[in-house]
């Protein structure tokens, strides 16, 4: 299994039907290869839930092409149909739009659907790793005021100088997650270790809304009380259409917004795992596959 | 302590100042008597979310009048500030609006703030007791499509029968609720008792939403899954603010809504609490003090 959904590269060959790229254009993948097409989903640009099934960049049966297993983005070669091809705006260093893909889509799609992007509203985005970073990112673009909650009192300068946020809460500081009740409008919640949205919805204000974006993998835990009180609601939403992947990109071109990265070549990858899982990386490795391939092997 | 939170009757006194109402009048009381009247929940009609704080009918302290404990509707009369007091319409009748006052504004309220009057869509409601009761009708008069989810299958025929339910499902029956997935654009969730949410998550469609108006007292299991899978949502409501509790009996008597109800003498709750807990009724008694009065406490 070759993983990778955050793909970008430059286009080497098309084929004869296709209209919007030509080699030499800079290209992007993220998380969906194909899908049915023919759904109201898929015709909605809704591709992540097309009512068929969607194909995930790598590790899943393309139903509509062999049957075969998808293969990801760590190659010097990549095959995609036309459709899920992104353009990658000039104005984006090709490494550092990477992240955009998967990172940045599943948190612009969700703060599109609820209208975030009307500004003037309070945001709080829990965890600052790539998602939350992004999210931190996009709040600030849409005009709004950014409290970054998280578990690490350290990340608070980072969060303030490097993101400009408003608002710096330490969620296991009982004092500060008081002060926050009913302070926010929105949250955005980043975090895929095992918690409780109990401990996070009274930050919400009246009809305020927590969309999750991670993927813990027990129940999380909602009590009433904590809805009924100010009509909250809990959503989650999965990536993004890909019309949506494009036009957040073109966002991105437009208001220069990208990921912190940290370049490495794909030798490095052992290393970057184990601090991957310390969080010891600001905040997305990006391989760099083209260095990492002998001459011999790179396509022209 | 004196419960009573759906109270109906008819004027005999007004107060110097009050405008709306003047004795004779058909007067009705529901679950708050007072809020600060000064915040901008309460500017906007949602005193049930006052930020300061609002009065409970019964057992609550009305910090606003004398801090003293309220007092519920069991009773032969009841004073309450003309801003708390609404009109029931000529055309329903007044023991069997009584129940609008609480049970049919909390399901009233998120299917307005959700917007559902609009119609067209395919609306569930799990549970067909007081609350479910009175959210199948106004789904239908909304011109909504019904499905009644219930553990009790002896309720499919008065569902789809008084209720003219669509669909009926058995929720303990996983071929049924296997072919409902994806059916329902919304649901209203009645049920106290505790349960987890991702047993009925997966009948909603895309961007469906499940609106809990129940308060089981341990919290709900709510997988991300399940939400992330189609941008489902849970929600949750309390109650209705006042101009929407008048907004909403008018709209009952004008599509003469009201509730299935057993009208009892005050000496018969004992019995009538023994029987709810068994759900042997349809669907709310009410009790008829007036009646149950000796007529030398009978107000004039």
């Amino acid at each position: 299994m070759v993983p990778g959904h955050e793909v970008v590269g430059i286009v080497c060959e098309v084929g004869r039907d296709v209209k919007t790229f030509k080699p030499g254009d800079r290209i992007g993948v993220g998380c969906i290869v194909n899908s049915c097409g023919q759904c109201d989903h898929c015709k909605r640009h809704l591709e992540q839930y097309c009512e068929r099934k969607f194909v995930w960049t790598y590790n899943d049966k393309d139903i509509y092409v062999d049957g075969n297993i998808t293969y990801g983005g760590y190659s010097t070669l990549m095959v995609v149909p036309e459709r899920y091809a992104l353009k990658i705006p000039e104005a984006l260093p090709l490494d550092a739009a990477a992240p955009l893909l998967c990172a940045g889509v599943t948190v612009y799609s969700p703060m599109k659907h609820y209208e975030m992007e009307k500004g003037g509203k309070n945001f709080g985005v829990i965890g600052l790793g790539g998602l939350g970073f992004m999210a931190a990112k996009f709040a600030k673009a849409f005009g709004m005021r950014i409290t970054v909650i998280s578990t690490s009192p350290s990340k608070e300068q980072e969060a303030r100088h490097a993101l400009h946020a408003d608002h710096f809460v330490v969620s296991t500081d009982p004092k500060q997650m008081k002060a926050a009740e009913k302070s926010l409008d929105f949250i955005i919640d980043t975090v895929s270790a095992e918690h409780s949205m109990d401990q996070y919805l009274p930050l919400l204000r009246t009809n305020g809304k927590i969309i999750l974006v991670g993927i813990p993998s027990k129940p999380l835990e909602v009590s009433a009380f904590n809805l009924h009180a100010a009509r909250r609601c809990v959503g989650g939403s999965l990536i993004g259409g890909i019309r949506e992947t494009q036009e957040m990109l073109d966002f991105c071109g437009k208001h220069h917004i990208f990921c912190k990265i940290e370049l490495i070549p794909i030798g490095y990858v052992n290393e970057a795992m184990v601090r991957l899982v310390k969080s010891d990386v600001k905040y997305r490795f990006v391989i760099d596959v083209a260095a990492s391939t002998p001459p011999e092997f790179r396509p022209n």
